[in-house]
């Protein structure tokens, strides 16, 4: 099949420059179908493009910081990477858009650049909201889907439930599960839990959300009973962020336990293997980031503290995700989009 | 001092009533200071009693199951052990109640027998809500109280600053830090993060809770960055038991690597007492619930799976909770209070 377009954002996330271009050369090397589009200061993706044969150069003189305001950011900074990239997507000139920049600002830009689909309410078109969706491992050996993880803190039930049916949408395409169990985030399994709005949403998702089993909680997002997790913005992001705390308090426990005598050191250096694969799977870094669904294109983005790896996975999965169509999919998931 | 007096429900939780008389036990062979009200089936509780020189009994022929509708049990099973224990307390039959019962339940049965603080709004007094609250151990060594832990899932501006209130009180009166750093559970910690609702709260914990020092997010349950972390019950739930999840699958994940092959089988011998310890500090037995704040008594809340030791040590936190003045202390941290 034809070569799929990747831009890349040199300049996204806290790290310097290299490790997204160790990244991308990694990426580029796994993958012969694919072509990189390097976002980032014209010194460097001039120099990186006329190195390498499948990268081509996008010059951007602005850098949009984390700690910078998202929306004034992407309407002040019109020539940053984020902004400039998000247009490529608009132009045709990129089929996906991979940074580790700030969620916000990637969000921002994405909305008004890359353009989200869009339904009929009140006798006009509106726009969806972008859905920040990933898989986390669970503990029956698979992954479930959380959407959305914090790019929207409020939201209505119809944006609920289309956030359900991009989800799963996601679980089908990218996790290949074929009829994916469904559960809204709330405070117990049972149906009459939640607060008012999350008992608004569940008839709403009962109606309109294939594979909608109910009410799912916080230990839920790891227990495997569920494939995709429902939630607001703030509620997902709490959750998520909760479990990345849980997991660090618990692996600095056991770092402390593997410290505390002769015997304990024995041990660490005989499970070291099993341990770093255990970190590995914590990590994030093997898919990557995270996707923004409800958009006219894949715009995936990656978690601030990048690695190479984590650059590499990124750039594959989003070049993945175009190959699956899942643009499409999601816009054929969601009822009543109009374009 | 004078004799504290716990009530004890024998049938709250999901383990036979065995379990609980046998940390019932423990508690009065580890302080010889405190009575039990022995709250349960009359067959179990006389025997006990009669059995124990510092046991009463309270016979309670009706049981509120964990599925219970909670409101409905509480209006319809007027002689439930719940039921009667929270009579005692209003009584003075007793100084403090710890069942591992019904949340729900024990929730209801309190604001409605035990009785919450009043303060005055609108012309006339109102009720405080409960605020479940509970301290978790956090990377810095110490413990983070987070409340509401999920008594109320829908709540105003006002109920949030006094939730600040009660579990900054609580901080300082049961885990003895003098100036508790208080936190607002958001999307992230900058100060433009947030819901619709959060960002209400923002102005109005600033100005009414003394160590208030911004948002805090789900990592921050365990950071140690925050010694008390504000939420409404749906959030606070959801934070609570995704970090419950987390660590479920982590402890998961080490099981497996232990048992990888012979190395790793070794590895798990040599830090089996330090695993066992993690494993103490994360089980919540060793502080034997959460604790119902707002009210005119102690109300404390066991894990449904209970223990003998989580049954002991509630019972003596009950106690401890009676002699430090947590309900003295609790009332004048609030504003506004009317007795």
């Amino acid at each position: 099949m034809s070569n799929v377009r990747v831009c890349v954002d040199v300049v996204g996330g806290d790290e310097k420059p290299q490790v997204v271009l160790d990244g991308i050369e990694a990426a580029l090397a796994a993958d012969p179908d694919i072509e990189v589009l390097a976002v980032g200061p014209a010194e460097i993706v001039n120099l990186f493009a006329a190195a390498h044969a499948r990268v081509e150069a996008l010059e951007a003189p602005d850098i949009i910081a984390m700690d910078d305001d998202p929306i004034r950011a992407v309407m002040t900074k019109r020539k940053s990477s984020i902004v400039l990239a998000c247009r490529a997507i608009k132009k045709g000139n990129a089929d996906a858009f991979f940074s580790a920049g700030s969620t916000g600002a990637m969000t921002a830009a994405a909305t008004a650049y890359v353009t989200p689909f869009r339904y009929q309410a009140e006798g006009k078109k509106q726009p969806v909201r972008p859905c920040l969706t990933n898989a986390l491992p669970n503990r029956a050996g698979g992954l479930t889907v959380l959407c959305d993880m914090g790019a929207n803190p409020d939201v209505e039930v119809d944006d609920m439930v289309r956030f359900a049916q991009m989800g799963s949408a996601y679980a089908r395409v990218v996790l290949g599960i074929e009829h994916p169990r469904v559960g809204l985030l709330a405070n117990g399994t049972e149906d009459e839990k939640g607060s008012n709005f999350t008992k608004a949403c569940f008839p709403a998702m009962k109606a309109a959300v294939p594979g909608f089993v109910g009410n799912c909680e916080g230990t839920d997002l790891t227990s495997g009973n569920f494939d995709v997790v429902v939630a607001d913005g703030m509620s997902g992001n709490i959750a998520l962020k909760a479990t990345e705390g849980a997991a660090k308090f618990l692996l600095q426990e056991l770092k402390g336990a593997f410290m505390a005598s002769l015997g304990t050191k024995i041990a660490a250096l005989l499970i070291k293997k099993q341990m770093r694969e255990i970190k590995a799977k914590l990590s994030g870094d093997a898919k990557g980031g995270a996707i923004l669904l409800g958009l006219r294109g894949v715009v995936l983005i990656g978690h601030g503290a990048t690695s190479v790896e984590a650059v590499k996975n990124g750039t594959l999965a989003a070049a993945e995700a175009v190959r699956a169509g899942l643009v499409e999919n999601v816009a054929n998931s969601m009822d009543g989009i109009v374009l």
